[in-house]
């Protein structure tokens, strides 16, 4: 990614994980949920807020709410930008 | 579960129990109820937030309410994310 | 009460007094008020939140609104968990 | 009154002024206000809240909003428990 | 005035101004405004809340909004209970 | 402005600059705006609020919202009197 | 800019980028984006919040949501004024 966005505060751009990635690493979104959360990794990351700072960090896989965040393009590629407070958590392994 | 999600600030994933097992532990969730309790067990927990440590920690059976937490599929079974303020106790015995 | 609750933060696990108790100790509820207060026994307390303690205790006789609380049932008895500022005070003699 | 209820944290035990009291004291409320102030006595008053200490005491002849506090029956006689904010000041003379 | 409300917290007693007065003194109230502001006299006020000293005393003469307070009689004569929030500034001249 | 009034707390005293002034500072408001900021002097300021110094003085050009504040006639010319927060920002040159 | 707007607090002024440039710079706001994100340039920055300094400075070219700010033309020019908070990001190379 040549263009950079350095999100601000406590936010988060998060490239969305395509669907097929999302069954090999062992994760399913039922689809009965009522709000289907989503897999995506940080690509940027804020300096976090005033007293509170960030916990997840570039490269991280996270797990978000399906509304969380407004989708940007950069470079032709799609993004989201969110709070961290819109993540779930962290996935390992 | 060898595909683990670590859980941001005060959030907790939960493992839902299944109908017979509560019965069996004197926990009867009564239909009458407006918004019926649910029981499950702690599979994992995040840090806190700042300043509010958490309470609940790993291997903990809780009861949380009817529409708490985002379901979850981690290796083909389904969790609950939901946060710590969302648990209303720790069954024992 | 063989299987044990324990609320969490400022949540309290009350017995409601059933009718007949309620005349005998003196209180009556109005049946015009707009929310009928209701009286009940705490069983089991949280340890309260940050910097708030808990004020009633294991054995108090307390006054709720009608509609503070959620259901639930240990061991066949039904019980209401609420918070401590869904209790109006403590009744004595 | 020999059942007490004492009030939890900034709530107020309060009870109403009948309507001949009212002109005694040189105390009338208009017909046409948009909220009608009622006039009452503190009869018990809890501990206040955390670094908010209490200002009515037991004794004190307050002026309260229409629609303030909920109706509570103690042996026999009507009560109005409310939050001390809910009181618009203490009348003297 | 022999009946006295001495005002909780950061309340203010007023007594409107009568019409004529406001001409007098050089205040006139636009017919168009959205909502009309109106003048009065500080006839008591709180102590002030936490931290919060109070800026108005006794015999200010204070500008509020149309739709501020209370009105409440005291020995006949109609006075309005606000808190000082409600007023915008004080009149001088 | 013989009559004076003095704003309390954040408030501020504004007299709205009549259309010709907008256009000879090089202030145009579009008329497309969903909300339409308008442009006034600072006539009078409030003492702010308790950590919360003022930033605008008496005399400056303040640009605020179409909505901002509440109309009031003081020896017959028409004022507004609105919170700081309520200005956007200041105007030289 | 002849005329200067000092924006208060944690508002900021912005010169929209016009269509073309933001394809040349690579971001392309996506059509079925929810809410679309929009370019611009940070004209003039306010001091900051007590305790929250500001992190944008002028010159800066940022991201935000097609809602936030207000429009305004100085020197018949049109430009946005916003809260730093309504700005997802800085964009960078």
């Amino acid at each position: 990614m040549s263009t950079v966005l350095k999100p601000l505060a406590d936010r988060v751009l998060v490239e969305s994980a395509p669907a097929e990635e999302k069954t090999a690493s062992g994760i399913i979104i039922p689809d009965t949920a009522k709000e289907k959360p989503l897999k995506g990794t940080v690509v940027a990351a804020g300096p976090g807020k005033t007293d509170e700072p960030m916990t997840v960090k570039v490269g991280d896989s996270v797990i978000y709410g399906q509304y969380s965040g407004t989708e940007i393009k950069l470079d032709g590629k799609t993004y989201l930008i969110m709070r961290e407070s819109d993540i779930y958590g962290i996935v390992e392994g």
